[in-house]
């Protein structure tokens, strides 16, 4: 039987042993187990970003993927492990909002707190609980255990952090929820806001950005190198960018921050 | 059978979830995909760099490898994408001058416009072509499509940027072509210049280099800590070095910069 | 026969083509070979954080994994390189004293110098021994290869520089051995000693550290955030960090530096 993906996205970074050490883990429990690494450079202990990255990613991964999210500020205190099934897919996270956004969106069929310590490394430290827990208990689900096998159902989790764009008719209030590394500046403005609110603008602009028009395109190259411009990402949320340039950079923009987003006249 | 090599090389950084997604995708076409990383750090669309990143590669991958080369300033615009089969791999990029230097020096065997629809993620986002184009092409290819599948053939490419060295008895005039993390400058003078020409030279120097002697070596060990030398790299150019220390910062040299070497008497 | 894990450990970076090339080396000579990477991102030539690095990953990865340890001031010169068995595991590293610290501590089964050049890439290079050396004798004995096979027995390496801590009753003398990229600063102390003779204490103080407390403790949220705090980390070294913040910036402190840990009266 083919295995499925274990997905891992973390905050480790790559500069430290952290994420190659949970590999030689899964590996020890289950030989076979089969890892992608999403990234692990969510910006260290945000919580927020760690929610959009596993948003943006899941649907690209195969059917049966155990998503493992590590990001985990409280790691060592009292917040629960969390385990949850949901189309198709396992994902295995601290309770701490990062699944939120994921479980209000598109709901659970399964959802359990975490706490078979027989699955667990032992002696469990207080601050490695990606080595300790995380990685032990996917390789085992990897292998083929049940998810019920990890703990008893609840129905509480954290809630996230992503608030949807507060959308007006000529108005959308929204936050930057991602820089990427070219300098694109992720929005919470989702695709179908833009398809049925702002599409009908004259144009649009961004409130107190002194003037610049925003062009919505599909395309970077509707728009000169150099210029500003909007587009709905990849990731299907709204993107400002600047052709073969950083709007971060040119904006100011970073995550966290709040965009308004405002009907402009046409001229 | 054996699944081959699945290589990517893209500027996408490991900061985003980029490259996590493009195996997703992969996975999701073919679970027995084995994808490997040459590097993802290609400087922000620099074509050049990737030609030569690619270059540098090849010969060490097992024959039957499917590279994979996303270094992409015109996505999304009207740059065709290009499959060409050449030394036993196969390669996919876009028709952006990448292949350009590997075709100007090996040839193909077949080279196609990539155009077949149905191997695509739909829809087709103008802004990541790697997770929507390149990553289920490619996910196919290493499942046993032909490359013929893929489209028509075409004899059209768009030159690459890696100039050969202009040489003259007494003197080279070559390029930066790379940077590498421990500061070695690699040129682009190759190494059949340093064996046909300089080596039969007195001695090496930069022309305006502040009359530094740069000994040309075959082994770090040759010059004390701390010095200059000139050696045939690892990648079959020739590389300006520092011993244990960093020869971009002592001279000031970046990729893009002209380099012009000349003899200079023994002494 | 499951294959063995071929675990990489370099000073490579992930911003060259180094490291994806000795995969590709590897995989051209054990196409099934298993390759995890625990770190490429040892700072520079620094042999002691490679032994750090490659003591605290040993025990969390399967028995029978290949590790492979290149950091490698010397490349090209003399320095044999060295492959040892011990705890069920094989080591492979430059003898410039990266294993040390892993045989003084756990002693080797077999030593051998690495000599027989039938398995090496040719030419090779004086530059790139990671890639012509390394890569293909890991595949090769990732595929079976005896370790007999490599070259003869030795009893000699070169002694490594992780020193333990100085240790008298009231008194730690340590070294900082990493610093991860949470700000978490790994001392040279290890857990017994915190067990046998810190755990005693009234309390613990930096000598010379302007007279904080550092509270020892077995979890970060028993203190406040922004407070610094001594625990023993998960590799078992003693670390000093601050909740959710950096106690390597907060202090000063960086790889290389003296820490000496002083019993401090109660109250």
């Amino acid at each position: 039987m083919k295995q499925p993906v274990i997905a891992l996205l973390t905050d480790f970074g790559l500069g430290d042993i952290y994420v190659g050490v949970m590999k030689g883990v899964i590996h020890s429990v289950n030989p076979d187990g089969h890892i992608v690494d999403i990234t692990h450079s969510i910006p260290r202990q945000d919580v927020r970003a760690a929610s959009y990255a596993l948003l943006a990613s899941v649907k690209f991964f195969p059917e049966g993927t155990i998503f493992v999210v590590v990001v985990d500020p409280g790691v060592g205190g009292g917040r629960a492990v969390l385990c949850a099934k949901t189309g198709g897919n396992l994902f295995l996270a601290p309770d701490n909002g990062i699944l939120g956004p994921l479980l209000d969106r598109g709901g659970y069929e399964i959802l359990v707190k975490v706490e078979n310590e027989n699955l667990y490394l032992k002696p469990v430290s207080s601050t490695f609980h990606g080595r300790d827990i995380f990685a032990p208990v996917a390789a085992h689900l990897s292998a083929g255990l049940d998810i019920r096998d990890l703990g008893p159902d609840t129905s509480e989790y954290v809630r996230g952090e992503i608030r949807r764009a507060e959308v007006s008719a000529k108005r959308v209030v929204a936050e930057v929820i991602w820089v990427d590394g070219f300098g694109n500046v992720v929005t919470s403005c989702e695709a179908s806001v833009v398809r049925d609110v702002m599409s009908a603008w004259a144009g649009v602009a961004i409130e107190g950005g002194g003037g610049d028009r925003l062009p919505l395109v599909t395309s970077y190259d509707a728009v000169p190198p150099g210029e500003l411009l909007a587009i709905v990402g990849s990731s299907g949320f709204l993107e400002i960018s600047v052709r073969e340039g950083s709007a971060a950079e040119r904006l100011g923009l970073k995550a966290g921050d709040r965009v308004v987003l405002v009907e402009r006249e046409a001229g």
